[in-house]
C-alpha cells in the first residue's frame, strides 16, 4: 500500500495491513507467555503503542481479537501434506507432530486452556485454529480413499484425525513412550496403517 | 471406631476416617462445581464447619489436600476389567469410557485444567488420578499377551492406554463422530483390535 494510500486509510481510522499484522503479532505473544488471562487490551495496547480505543473499534472485545489474530495465523501444521500414497502423507504428518515447535506448543497450549476456561470462546477457538487441521488431516485421508488405498466404508477413516489430535494432548502424560520423536511414526505404522487398510 | 476412640483421636489431634471422608467430600464437591481454583481452604473449612488450622495441621497445604482427596477416591475408571478376551475386555474398556457419569466428566475436566494451569502439581496429579487409569489399561493388554491372544512385541500395544485417554480429551472437539455412544466401541473394532491382532 502505497503511504498515500495508508495516510487515507489512518484517517478513516482503517489499520493498514502491516499494523494490524504487528497487532496481531503481540496478541499471540502475550499469549503464548502467558495464556490468555495473560492477554490484555491494555497489554496489546502498549505493547504496539497503540491507542485502547482503536482495538476496540476494530475488534470490539478481547475474545474477537484474540480469535482474530489466531485465525491471520494461517499455519495449519497439517495442511499441504500430499505425496500421493496414504502411508507416506501420515509418515510426514506424524514428522511435523513430532516436531512442533516450542512456539506453537506454547500456543496450543494456551488456546487448549483457553477453550477448557472459556465455553463462550469453544466456536471460536474450533473455527480458527482446531477444525482446520482436523481439515487436514481428514482430507489427507480423504484423498487415500479417491486414489482407491483404503476402502471408503473403512470405519477407521473417522478416527485417523482423533487419534492425531488426542495423542498430541496426553502425550506428555505417557513421557517415556513419546519421548522418542519416533513415537508418532511408530503410531502411524503399528496403529493406524494396519487399521486402515483391513480389508482392502 | 469407637466414641471413645474417635474423642481420644480428636484430642490428639487426629481425624477420624469418617470426618477425613467429609472432608475429601467436600474438596472433590468444590473441585467438580468450580475447578481447581475454585478450591479454598476457606470454602473447605465453611463447607464442613471445620476449622482451617485443622486442614493447614493436617494436609499442610491446598495441593497437598486437593491431590490427598483425589486419591482417596479409589475409583479407577477402567480397573477390574478382565473378561479373559482382549476384545470384550476393549470393548468393555469402550462402554465404561462412554457412558462416563457426569459427575466424573466434571472431575477430570478440573483435573485437566488444574495439570495445565499448575506445573506443579502434575507430578501429583499424575499419581492420584492419571497413573492407576494407565495402570489398568496397560494391564488389560498385558493379560492379553499372557494369554497368548496378541504377539508380545506388537508396537501397537503400548498404544492402547494414550488412544483411549486421547480419544477422550479430544472428543468434544469431533462432536457429531463422538454424539453416539458407540463411537468408542468403533474406534475399538475398527482401529485397535485389527493394529493388535497384526501378525498374529
Amino acid at each position: 500500500m502505497s503511504t498515500q494510500a495508508a495516510t487515507a486509510a489512518a484517517r478513516r481510522g482503517k489499520l493498514t495491513p502491516e499494523r494490524e499484522t504487528e497487532l496481531y503479532d503481540a496478541v499471540l505473544g502475550l499469549l503464548r507467555e502467558g495464556g490468555y488471562d495473560a492477554v490484555t487490551m491494555e497489554g496489546v495496547a502498549a505493547r504496539t503503542k497503540c491507542g485502547k480505543a482503536t482495538l476496540y473499534r476494530q475488534w470490539g472485545t478481547k475474545p474477537k481479537l484474540v480469535t482474530a489474530a489466531l485465525a491471520q495465523r494461517r499455519c495449519v501444521l497439517f495442511s499441504g501434506i500430499d505425496t500421493g500414497s496414504l502411508a507416506d502423507d501420515l509418515r510426514e504428518a506424524a514428522r511435523v507432530a513430532a516436531s512442533r515447535r516450542e512456539r506453537d506448543a506454547e500456543l496450543m497450549e494456551a488456546v487448549a486452556q483457553a477453550y477448557i476456561q472459556h465455553p463462550d470462546l469453544r466456536a471460536a477457538l474450533r473455527e480458527t485454529v482446531i477444525a482446520p487441521e482436523i481439515a487436514a488431516l481428514d482430507g489427507l485421508v480423504a484423498r487415500a480413499v479417491e486414489r482407491g488405498e483404503i476402502a471408503a466404508d473403512n470405519a477407521a477413516i473417522g478416527f485417523v484425525a482423533p487419534c492425531f489430535l488426542g495423542l498430541l494432548r496426553v502425550e506428555r502424560l505417557f513421557e517415556e513412550r513419546f519421548e522418542d520423536a519416533s513415537a508418532m511414526r511408530s503410531f502411524v505404522d503399528a496403529v493406524l496403517l494396519p487399521a486402515l487398510y483391513a480389508g482392502k
